[in-house]
């Protein structure tokens, strides 16, 4: 074992030439016994120093009373004791100049206040050795043997190793998804709890793995992300190392309860922002909890996907139709083979009463014989009519297990495109065969149709040149100190125009002879607004009145105030006299701050916005000096479900999407020049005309910190 | 074993005192020796009769030269036969007075016109004889333990005799389906493969499985519904008798491709017209492969859910906020128990470090003891705030694993309310003990919760008042022949005032002068359009020009003339001239004959329709004199997104939501009327008003048989 010369590396922690067990017990049904005899169980080949006062020998080897007593620097240490002795035996392996420290633990944050304070000191004792917990089952590293933990999950006896890396916020769930991989035939590299998350996080582990050449996939399990820039860098050097990561996180189903009280909350559901998060970084999400299992598997041999024709070959036309089924679902696409593919696939066996020429190509009964299959498997490699195969093992190949899976292995030679195999019957024996032999193998229909839309996914993001962001100019500000609190409408409106973001014209008014005016000077009819730095939904309280004539303001400003007085308790002083504008299109732009970062947030606008629920988020660059690409935006655009009626819906005129995005792109910088203090903006509805026409807002807000 | 006398008794196929196997072999490796060692495998307690020229002896028994020699006549005989034998040997079996036959030969109906013209013969030749097949791999009665088939499919070792009949159109997806529920520990009673559906269908067998005292669940695997009228009586004879109907119907991904061009058909997609067929029946409707394994698991226990509150049991934190999570994406909740329940759990071991009095009730490690676990089960189960209990099985409580099932059945005692577990470590075998005990377990979170979800479904169901449909009257109408071909746009609307639905006021117009006389009197800016029954849609041609004065109307008329004729080939000689009205909420209300019957679709209307994709979908009733309720389109109505709108949104008045559901029941009443020739109607957009105000067409669309 070779480590790396910087105090922090993590290889003390996963593959240390020498552990010491604090609090170890002779008994090994004991908790506290375990983890020794885990170690000497693997053979474990450096150095184990146990520690405990009642105990002067262990396993054969000295106990000693206390850590001060160790006789060497143990290059890392698994604490069994309780939360506060773990403090203190943190503090003095710390002392020792010990590199890592498992806690097992509980009692610490996870209880509320008082744990959190028993954390803090737990964090403040550590110097500058590394935490992996408190209340983590531990780790457990397959490439080398090493079992480091004090968990029955993490011991089971089938597991092999191999190049899928597990990190877990939960321990529970770390136990299920390696029982799953053993089942399934899936082989690990490392697994690790990573729990309270202290010191060592999620994105540590992400960091490390990516450096790890067992590791290939690396399966994340999340209750949530601590620290989104950290994770953010550590998935981009995953990613140059050609590593995959996939995640599993939980807390769908909250997202509605959380959503918050303006309209940014509430159209941006925490979930899908976590959703963009991940995509934003390469990052796949399984959205079923077997795609932890489904998803290395259709990966982890390398091949990949460069389009999407399937070829099905079976001897169950009902499993095949089941199959094409779902894989249609999943967007991809069942052709038949050209006339050359065809004609040669025809030639294999001109006695079989069957189509060989087809798609999907049920061989039945009749054509269940390996030298058949393993040329039809060669002839569809070879063909550029498909990027991939399915293969079907019906029933009746039950009683020849390895048909199919020999058929596969000769035919496909040294062919880089994918075959999947999907076992209709139920035998989870065969599925893990063929995963172990490195054939992509499913037992559920939609397994297979997802693990192929994941490797699809990778595929396309390999392709992939990477996101170029330009960096952005600050613009001159008259007022250096920023801003504090919600502006009312119209200084959000002046904020958001100094971005470039053109508006209708207003004026503020307190009299309606200011509004006869105004109208002298716009000629439009107007609308008569409240403004208020209080009220957010103005429409709600009665607070925007349209198509008025400058002699009607007057009456209806006095109704108004009375109205709004009387529903809200707050009396307006001041209003917005407004052009009104034709009803073109109207969109919904915002930048909210999330615990993930600014999110930019652009929908279907309007009073409508809410019930057509059609928007789209992103992330904007943690750096505040990059703003978003033109292609971001159009990307956003594209994926509402209004944009076809930008684009010249049914004969009518293409609006403005050029103007849309330039303005799109200034808001955003205005929202990384203010990303320290601005919590929520937003423009709705900002109408967008006609090519060339440009884009109107008609309404604005903006929240800054107080 | 009993049979009615009628002729037609699915009985003599499924239980016979004799049968005959036609075409039988003496060697069991071939598939013509399977059935009769099969069924003497099974102590078949009837006569077998061997027919074969080859051999005089068979298994112990004579074996008769052909059908005419067969001594007796056989209660049903299985006829393993090519496809041109078979037609003959049903003839032979049909006169001599065999009550039933299965064919499984292929070749038939599945294969194009020359298989098609063999079905009829087939179909010919079978007299009052019925059959089961072509291309059937057969059936098996797990009740009585007679297996009346060729393929080893069936026949595997550890199937359980229990209440869940499967029938399937596919032979090779019965053999997945039964294999995976014998691994899961699922009890079945018949297994039936229709295939072809020369004869029997999956009707016929819902309809006889209805009346088996062994089933309780009937599961189906389609691939269409040849027979919906027929489908839809055996639905609800199984409803009476208290079965309950679950079914993975494929073609889903297929729905796109098929959409018709008409708007119609364009927003109600084949696969969603089957998903309300479904509904409207109370067939649960498995959406995952899966679903076919734990939905009868979760209901065949009889225990029903009378609410949404489900209480949550675990060793394993981590796999409880999965289950819950996922529980939570279906609607479930989680609530904590009251004072008085969570005074009574936490009462029941005071020593643990553990709140008792929470949900989930995490016992971790510590508190796995059998009488603890028991007694909180108890008192879940005894206290008004939950209406089920989840209990995870986590990874440390595997290496006790009836420690939670002994539990469970302990602490359930007598009650009606539902126990889940979910099995959080890889482990099929204790699934499957749970299942066999008859406590619903799953291996998947998202199994779980669907599980529930599908329970909760029924549950509703089994509540539900039968809807009560009203006759309704025959319009009396001047053309006694009815209508044919396309109806232009004026004659649609005569037709749908006629079933009153208020219009918009028209007329059609051949010179300007006519349009300034409707101007004069309806005091209203015009819309003109092209009138013509070629021409459906007349905005992409650029028929149609809105908010026109009556000065304007001969100058556009000219140019539109010009215009569509570019466009279409289409000279125009009429135009209808309409009075423009303020646009209010715009609906699309339509009719359209599908295979299923005839769909009511009502849904977001005007052009911007096809891009929201916002409507909804619903079944007439077969009966021609039978309407909709006013709850089925207040029900459609509110499944819509755009509902809101509808209801006083934002402090708008609410629309006149009576006025639209008489004008839709007026439609159906037209619908029904002329079903036998109609094809399909449309009102798009038909403007709601504001309460008391009505709603008005604007455009129509009729479309007759030729």
């Amino acid at each position: 074992m070779t480590k790396d010369d910087t105090l922090n590396s993590l290889d003390y922690l996963f593959k240390p030439n020498s552990v010491a067990i604090i609090g170890a017990s002779a008994d090994p049904t004991k908790t506290s016994g375990l983890p020794g005899a885990y170690l000497v169980k693997r053979n474990f080949s450096g150095e184990i120093y146990f520690v405990n006062p009642r105990y002067t020998e262990m396993l054969g080897k000295p106990c000693y009373p206390d850590i001060a007593a160790i006789p060497q620097v143990p290059d890392m240490a698994i604490i069994l004791l309780g939360a506060k002795n773990s403090i203190q035996a943190v503090k003095d392996l710390a002392e020792k100049g010990c590199k890592a420290a498992i806690v097992l633990a509980s009692g610490f944050a996870e209880l509320g206040a008082e744990g959190q304070e028993l954390q803090r000191q737990l964090l403040a004792a550590k110097g500058n050795m590394r935490i992996l917990g408190p209340n983590t089952i531990g780790l457990m590293n397959l490439t080398d043997n090493i079992a480091l933990s004090a968990s029955s999950a993490l011991e089971i006896a089938n597991l092999n190793a191999g190049s899928v890396a597990i990190v877990s916020q939960s321990g529970g769930i770390i136990g299920s998804i390696l029982s799953r991989a053993a089942g399934s035939g899936l082989g690990l590299s490392k697994l690790v709890a990573t729990s309270n998350e202290a010191d060592l996080d999620v994105a540590d582990m992400v960091d490390y793995l990516s450096d790890d050449p067992a590791t290939k996939i690396i399966l994340l399990y999340l209750e949530g992300v601590r620290h989104p820039e950290k994770f953010e860098l550590a998935a981009k050097k995953a990613k140059l190392a050609g590593k995959t990561l996939i995640v599993y996180k939980i807390g769908k189903s909250e997202s509605g309860a959380r959503s918050a009280a303006s309209h940014t909350g509430a159209m941006a559901g925490e979930d899908r922002i976590y959703d963009q998060f991940f995509k934003q970084n390469q990052v796949l999400r399984a959205d079923y909890f077997s795609d932890l299992i489904d998803f290395p598997v259709s990966i982890q041999n390398g091949k990949r996907l460069s389009n999407n024709r399937i070829a099905i070959l079976t001897s169950s036309g009902g499993a095949a139709t089941l199959i094409a089924d779902n894989l249609g679902l999943m967007n991809f696409e069942m052709p038949l083979p050209n006339a050359d593919t065809a004609q040669t696939l025809r030639s294999l066996d001109e006695n079989l009463p069957i189509d060989l020429g087809s798609n999907p190509i049920d061989v039945t009964l009749a054509g269940l014989k390996p030298e058949l299959l393993k040329k039809i498997i060669a002839t569809l490699l070879a063909s550029d009519d498909y990027d991939a195969i399915a293969v079907v093992v019906g029933s009746s190949a039950l009683a020849m297990p390895d048909l199919m899976a020999g058929a596969i292995r000769e035919g496909m030679g040294d062919s880089t495109k994918p075959i999947f195999a999907y076992v209709s019957p139920y035998a989870p024996q065969l599925v893990a065969t063929f995963i172990r032999q490195g054939i992509p193998a499913f037992a559920a229909p939609e397994g297979c149709a997802r693990g192929l839309k994941a490797l699809w996914q990778v595929s396309q993001w390999e392709k992939q040149a990477p996101v170029v962001v330009s960096p952005i100019e600050r613009t001159a500000m008259p007022n250096p100190d920023g801003f504090k609190g919600t502006l009312n409408e119209h200084d959000a409106k002046a904020l958001f125009g100094k971005f470039g973001m053109p508006m209708a014209r207003e004026r503020v008014i307190t009299t309606s002879l200011q509004a006869t005016i105004f109208e002298a000077e716009v000629k439009k009819p107007l609308v008569l607004k409240i403004l208020s730095d209080q009220i957010t939904h103005k429409t709600d309280v009665g607070g925007v009145v349209m198509n008025l004539r400058g002699i009607q303001v007057g009456a209806e400003l006095e109704k108004m105030r009375t109205n709004v007085l009387a529903k809200t308790g707050i009396r307006i002083e001041e209003f917005l006299i407004q052009e009104m504008l034709p009803k073109d299109l109207e969109l919904f732009i915002g930048v909210k701050k999330d615990i993930l970062g600014f999110v930019l947030i652009i929908g279907s606008g309007g009073i409508t916005a809410e019930v057509f629920k059609d928007s789209t988020v992103y992330l904007l660059p943690h750096e505040a000096h990059l703003g978003v690409s033109e292609e971001v935006v159009l990307g956003m655009l594209q994926s509402l479900r209004i944009w076809p009626l930008m684009t010249g819906f049914r004969g009518q005129e293409p609006l403005d999407i050029p103007a849309l995005i330039k303005v799109v792109q200034g808001f955003v910088r205005m929202a990384q020049q203010y990303r320290h203090t601005l919590i929520e903006a937003e423009v709705n509805p900002i109408l967008v005309h006609v090519q060339n026409q440009g884009v109107t807002a008609v309404d604005a807000v903006a929240v800054f910190e107080k």
